[in-house]
């Protein structure tokens, strides 16, 4: 069942880019431009920025008893330490499974024999040119200690079903690429 | 059941603002400043950028039979069009619930009695200040016409919740807030 209203103007909805310049290029972290575009009703928008990350990836890694792997964080953005998934930036030419299987290991010390893709989706798809790829592990098991940079100070916590849902319920974890990732988990769950 | 492994480094993990500068300021769209940060083990990052939004809202619209009111409209970012939920900034002093019903009649023609607020995430907790709260509407009515900015462009449809779950996982809805949003509301259904 589809009610569509509007339709047709869907085709020549493209903006269309009359200029376009980088206003800052901290590769890779921080690379921003300014576009000007007109859009097919002929408005324009004379600032609209753009940021070219690098694509991310994540890891929703599951042990062989069903429990959850979460890390914990401080994030400068909100200014608080926040419950998420494993996550990072794909170094270039990484492919996204392996980028995802060594964040995991780097960040938790967890392995895992098989990823599956779970969701693909974007932190802004107005402002942002990158997406963040996230995989499901099954059957992760803890070889190793944590390998984290200087600049990483992260927590690891294996957590029930039930306590994942609570964190997510209560506020505790607020990083929405990887609420979406355990929201979808758990609408495959038995209830 | 919680295995935490490193916890007692909670508690410091915040970060020191050593120096902190606004790189770019055109409110409310793009504030941005770069901090110099201690972190607790005393490594130093010079440039961490933070963007300082203003709130967001978004609301999820179910209709009463069931069906679920979204939104399509082209992304820059991404470069083509996506499948969202009704969503916006809040305007200065703006009620959250109040922006929420705002964005609903304005963005789709749709009204509602109720919000329940839904879900509350970050598009990015490590580099943006502000918040994104979305709401559930149950039994919207369609009200009115569209009442557009002349730089929106938006498409609406009312799809059943089995078309709208095969949009999120064909990759259609691309923005982490609203599948977050979504997931969890298919998360709540009997299956």
């Amino acid at each position: 069942m589809t009610n569509s209203r509007n339709l047709p103007q869907i085709k020549k909805m493209n903006w269309k880019v009359l200029d376009s310049r980088y206003v800052y290029d901290k590769k890779p972290y921080m690379v921003m431009r300014e576009d000007s575009v007109e859009l097919p009703n002929g408005a324009r928008i004379d600032d609209f920025f753009v940021f070219e990350y690098p694509e991310w990836v994540g890891v929703l890694p599951i042990t062989p008893e069903g429990n959850i792997v979460l890390i914990r964080q401080y994030r400068h953005g909100i200014g608080r330490v926040c419950y998420e998934l494993v996550a990072g930036v794909v170094d270039p030419g990484e492919p996204l499974e392996e980028s995802a299987r060594r964040e995991l290991l780097e960040e938790t010390g967890f392995s895992c024999h098989t990823l599956f893709p779970w969701i693909t989706a974007s932190a802004n798809p107005s402002t942002h040119t990158n997406l963040c790829h996230i995989f499901l592990a099954r059957n992760v098991e803890c070889l190793q200690q944590q390998q984290l940079d200087e600049t990483e100070e992260i927590a690891v916590e294996v957590v029930a079903p039930e306590r994942a849902k609570a964190i997510m319920e209560g506020g505790e974890m607020m990083q929405s690429l990887h609420l979406a990732a355990l929201w979808k988990y758990f609408s495959t769950l038995e209830k």
